[in-house]
């Protein structure tokens, strides 16, 4: 395997280090933005270049529906499609299906999930050797295995065969992709369990007896309390590799990420920065507010102050509401920079305050704000 | 009046020259991007920077309602509003409110005309002065006369009033901004009188002998055939001076734009380039094309292989057209950038082609295209 991670400085259980890959380095704690459909929602990859992103989502699910993967094949993967050079990872497709699951779409096997388009309604199967054909068909750095992710609240069975049908999927999942013989790609494994600690424990320990580049823990903020999350996840670091990057699936509130690095949580994703920025919700170091709100349509004032990006260098509060309100798309577009500067502004300071043991004080701030 | 204009080169009727104000040089002739509500659709101002656009369109009618005209003079004025430090120019407003008359929301008399909100039903009035008031607050650097803009086809009753009320406000208009003492900012008077020689002729001479920085000529564009338009035309430009401006109102398309500057206008706007954009229809050199068509699906190319825009220059058609297909909202953005660029890019060819005496060329190959 050619992934490597070296931590570099330690502030109790957070680490700040460097992941690297065939591609390059990438710096963590990172936080990692979601271009789902091979775009994040509003930007370009030259857009993502201005923000410093190191690695970008991407989606199986639906770009293996659209638009298809002989079409990005046929382009020469992801990068060249998307014309993007850092580094790309890729969802296996597991979390959107059984997002869909509810609507009769979806059926699990043993051997793999048959699931309906919700574009055309048309027919696919994923099995975990298709997931590994189809992301390294994407060229994606870095991929997932495909796993089931339960809803929670579930019963202990569903957890249960959710656990097995990952684990064993991850190790087929893993002899597909070794068998390939790409050694510039790396694969993680993902950990299931719900909030039932010695299923997490269980799931972790089963998965890293497979071997993988990475371990993520997946079915997390799918619904549990912020305490579960956290007590959930503090037990099941401990049983993943000190020695390779932690990947918490789809946490990335200012408060959570803080929380999760303290634990020990090396990569994040998350919609909620863009996802905020189309509603009109801005994260700032004061906590985050609704622009839409009567107080700013006359404001002068940036949307943070202490931001440094370059939305905020230009333009006020009262010129984006404004757009927000008129339902201009610049405004969504404008207000995505912004979150995912002010996101990846806060990863960096998290970085900073690592290596110069002063976590606490970044913590602090950020509880005040949106504790 | 600050506002010179130095023609500095002629091919035909076509003329290229600099039109200079007090906030610096316009090369014409001139595409101006549209920006109703204080942004071109997907575009902020740092785009329209690095676009090269000289002159950006908002419009009075959806500033004054919304956001307002306080909160716009609060915040300095339209650029610093924008934060473009371009030429500004705001249509009047009138167009707008007549387009909107058929649903009786518009009652229009010898003194002004009053309207309701497209927003939220609320009752507003504009007069030949207010519309003064309104966009000198704004601090636009060109602003229009409000004109009443009738329909085509129209009885000649009702283009001769049109025309009178539109001779009435103008010289009303003139004496409200003259006396604003306001020499940094430019007004320039509107031609109306449909298809009918007589009466643009007349509607010229008029409005010339009013006297202003420039004049447009409005009304046209409106549903009558190209040639109507161009017989028009042909008409009514020899009646304007040959020394000031002329901007023919939202005209845009390709062939438009050349068969135009051939009679010898300086001065377009059109929201067609970017409305194409919104709609996936392509504007390049082989002519115009829909990038949602099947062919386009794995097409490795750009969007114009002789385009010099840096849409073409990172992203494939097959990119393009999957984020278009799936609603990615980076494709209408990337598409607006490209038509502008275009458009931009042959105004440009067009100014050099009239300083080398070689328009016949460029409308040529133009015509070939979209003939």
């Amino acid at each position: 395997m050619t992934l490597s991670f070296a931590v570099t400085a330690r502030d109790g259980a957070a680490r700040t280090g460097v992941m690297r890959t065939a591609r390059g380095d990438v710096q963590t704690p990172c936080f990692m933005p979601v271009g789902t459909r091979g775009a994040v929602r509003h930007l370009s990859s030259a857009d993502l270049e201005d923000l410093g992103a190191q690695v970008v989502l991407a989606n199986t699910y639906h770009l293996m529906l659209k638009p298809g993967v002989d079409v990005i094949a046929h382009q020469g993967g992801l990068h060249r499609f998307q014309d993007w050079s850092g580094h790309l990872l890729t969802d296996s497709g597991g979390f959107q299906i059984f997002s869909l699951e509810s609507g009769g779409n979806v059926k699990v096997d043993d051997d793999g999930v048959t699931f309906r388009s919700t574009y055309d309604g048309s027919s696919h199967r994923l099995t975990p050797e298709s997931a590994v054909t189809i992301q390294t068909a994407f060229g994606s750095d870095i991929q997932m295995v495909l796993d089931v992710c339960a809803p929670l609240p579930s019963p202990e069975a569903v957890l249960r065969q959710a656990l097995e049908r990952t684990t064993h999927w991850a190790a087929r999942a893993r002899s597909a992709f070794v068998a390939q013989g790409r050694p510039e790609l790396s694969q993680f494994g993902i950990v299931q369990g719900g909030t039932d600690i010695d299923l997490r424990v269980e799931s972790a320990e089963r998965t890293v007896a497979i071997g993988f580049d990475g371990y993520a823990v997946g079915g997390l903020s799918v619904g549990e309390s912020r305490t579960e999350m956290l007590r959930t996840l503090t037990a099941v670091l401990p049983a993943l590799p000190e020695d390779q990057p932690r990947y918490l699936m789809g946490l990335g509130d200012p408060l959570g990420i803080v929380e999760a690095v303290a634990l020990g949580v090396d990569l994040f994703d998350c919609v909620l920065p863009t996802r905020f920025a189309r509603h009109g919700t801005i994260l700032s170091g004061a906590g985050r507010y609704n622009l839409k709100r009567a107080e700013n349509a006359s404001a002068d004032a940036p949307l943070d102050a202490t931001c440094g990006c370059p939305v905020c260098a230009r333009w006020s509060r009262s010129y984006l509401r404004h757009l927000l309100v008129v339902d201009e798309p610049t405004a969504p577009r404008l207000l995505t920079i912004h979150n995912l500067w002010w996101t990846m502004q806060l990863v960096q300071e998290l970085r900073a305050a690592i290596a110069t043991g002063t976590l606490g004080a970044v913590r602090s701030r950020i509880e005040a704000a949106y504790g």
